[in-house]
């Protein structure tokens, strides 16, 4: 079985020039491991720099945490917006760590754009494409999530939407895929990370929070998503999961955060990398 | 089993009040089965008119095209745009019957809502949040086509955000899942339409075009959904399919349709309902 | 999209000849939809017999009932073996009609070819060679249901096997898929009724209750897969569904059958057909 | 989220007492990653040595060749039967390495246990209940595959019965599950690695070339399956791939296979284990 793509995919595929999106001191898509760690949302200002501190601490190499949220019911909480990405953007610039959010909506980019380093698009609108043609035109990088259900095609093809839109900072993240699987919130489907690698120039990180949906898996799917050639992990942690507004059973504390580092720097550098 | 879905989705789960929603003549979750034909792309106002006077003919109550269409890559033909909702608008005029076309961002709701008599939510935006608010605002009846991999429960969720935002006329079409299955494009799911019916308070609507992708089980499986108690069908008719720039595959030529709205009839009848 | 078959699928695709399996006086894949109902598990006499004598009642053309059962843990009912073969030919002799029942293992064919009309081999062991091949040297019809995630191909394939053997008289039983879906059992796959009719020379039923599990969707997607065009139904009907050692949540209650058969008729008749 | 399993399942989820089984001088469940390499198929005495010899050579643990094919075709290679189990005896006494092979009906479980050292049941018969009772009754280890679309519970019930027959040495191997992926065969579902390590006590291997079915995602996968925790690998090696009677595509080339080996060994040490 040899691995083949349409060739309609142009811009996504030109393994030639190996994509590596620089983001202030930090380089996804090179020999570094790039863990980028924080809450699901951003819930207030205190748990937001007391996470950023503590990840730091620990090594990592961004923050996350979510301003805007799409939640299943329009009844459950759905983020600080503008407040939650001024509050990003303080732990960021006291950390001295990059951001990374997601932004829902097209009117909504150009705010996002404003606060955040990179400009996340969640699996559910991974072909949102008015979305896409959107960030196709700012000018920091976007970490495209997979669809819920997305295939490696339909995938690249919608990062071909940003990249034809001339923004060629296009970093991939395998989330988990839905299949009849019950115990796992999603099945991670590290098989894409080497075949991604095979297929595409752009980086590829990978999301064991979401693709597991369960705390004491998270850890070893990290450390597999390194040895399968990762490029990247986005870490869920939480000061107190169990009180959480959203992803509370996924996310890990940050002493599980440090441990979590402590345990995949000698797997990254088994496989020629390091964090 | 019993079906038992969250106590959290209120709106969508009324069952003591069947919605049944008006448009013009036409009723859709009544005694009558609703049949929308017409071709998956506005492509010219000829063909369109060509489509509905002949769909009219053979006995359909409504009419469907794209003017803004939801294709995989950028480069692939993305619809008439404005151009396309005036053409569907003037052959809605001249057959009396209403139209339905796809939305696919916030800003464009005011234009369609103009021009169309329901405005469709594809299943790549069941979960765009912004979408689902904004239309949730409109004056005009949602179609919302269930997403690829999208639960019974992530679906009502998502008609809640309509709903939710004083829209109380949405109508659910099931259009198929992604399996494993190959030899189909998608797996319909008519299981749903019995299960939604006790569930909820909504219309149901089947799309065997999309569902199968496949012209020949297009027919057979309209008959399905009608008998397994479908409120409605959107079938994709075009004049000459092996031309059509999008869903030729699955498009019906109006000798076809006509065909099976003789066909139909019958069925309808033997499950109390009529065309 | 054009239905196409791997051309080394030989036997179960000869479409000139179109298989009709003859059982006493009933034909399977002639214009007559052909009911099977009885319980999951042979669990009495008294059981067995009541049911029998109802569905005969009732209008169904053939009775079923388990004797050895794939039981997903070994502590659960296995099933009374022998003896639940030979109540089932008590209750077939009795109502002068046709007995099907499962068969697990090679070993077991001779003693369930001596007591069984149709052998039905479970979902289970569809790809289970050795079983296949067992069956194909039995002068009496098999039932093979398809695998939980067969695709159309290997089912054909598993068919071939049998056909190999010398064995015509194979009937295809779609029985449910499995997919991320959480509110039915399984995701009953109508659209391969009419794909296999075009496909295949094989007669094709189908079993809405262990594909939904659901005793509720029981009847209208019953009604459904006739109108889809299948030859046949497997029908769970229990005296006491909340009783029974197996599928009890999926199984009718004698006169939920019969009230199905009702309103069977009318739609076998819409499609030309008769029961 | 916590993991739950059924308290039913008992046998295999008996963490206290952490299952080590022992073939010859390799250890299963311990310190060390064993490694099991071999062709798909035993095709001829020269090629079986050829492989043993070379796999021994570069590290393998132990060896696994096919001599009874489950294929989907009737008239493809059923294998060398007999005669491949006395080849693959022959390779594993010159090559002082236990051998693994699968065995596919009941009544070849006497033949296969004189000559193999670990009986391999297929993810096709994962529940052929006839065959998981008969080796539940031998006195060698069992490696069971995961069927195809096996939730965890299924799977590990699926154990039980060859718990329950008294065979206490059960290793679970995944081996990917069926998605609506095409670029691969199947979906290695690595997840199952950790979660089982925490609900159950037996070992558990993985199968990369079956998991992802494409040569060139062999190798990243076994290194992520070390770095999940599995206790084993299962890796196709043949001379001439492109000769091979089945699966060459997936099958390593045994320079590739040493290769492999090299690199998998600080990825071991990373997680505290050895080759």
């Amino acid at each position: 079985m040899t691995i083949r793509i349409s060739s309609r995919i142009k811009l996504a595929s030109n393994r030639e020039k190996k994509t590596i999106v620089q983001v202030g001191d930090v380089s996804i898509g090179a020999e570094k491991v790039v863990v980028i760690a924080g809450p699901c949302s951003v819930e207030s200002r205190e748990q937001m720099l007391e996470v950023a501190r503590s990840v730091k601490a620990s090594g990592a190499a961004m923050i996350r945490g979510g301003a805007y949220k799409p939640r299943t019911l329009p009844y459950s909480f759905q983020g600080l917006g503008v407040e939650g990405l001024k509050i990003l953007a303080e732990a960021g610039e006291e950390t001295r760590l990059p951001v990374v959010t997601e932004v829902m909506s097209p009117e909504n980019v150009g705010i996002v754009e404003e606060y955040a380093d990179i400009l996340q698009i969640g699996a559910r609108n991974m072909q949102n494409y008015a979305l896409l043609k959107r960030v196709g035109r700012v000018s920091k990088p976007v970490l495209l999530k997979r669809g819920l259900s997305a295939t490696v095609e339909e995938w690249l093809s919608a990062a071909e939407y940003v990249l034809a839109g001339g923004n060629e900072e296009v970093i991939l993240c395998e989330r988990g895929i839905r299949t009849y699987q019950k115990l796992t919130r999603f099945t991670l489907d590290l098989s894409v990370v080497p075949l991604l690698k095979q297929v595409s120039s752009l980086p590829v990180v990978v999301d064991p929070s979401h693709g597991t949906g369960v705390r004491s898996l998270v850890s070893p799917m990290a450390k597999a998503a390194v040895a399968a050639g990762a490029d990247g992990l986005l870490i869920e942690v939480h000061p107190t999961p169990e009180e959480a507004k959203s992803d509370g059973p996924q996310s890990l504390r940050p002493s599980e955060f440090r441990q979590l580092m402590v345990g995949l720097n000698p797997v990254a550098q088994a496989v020629g990398r390091s964090l």
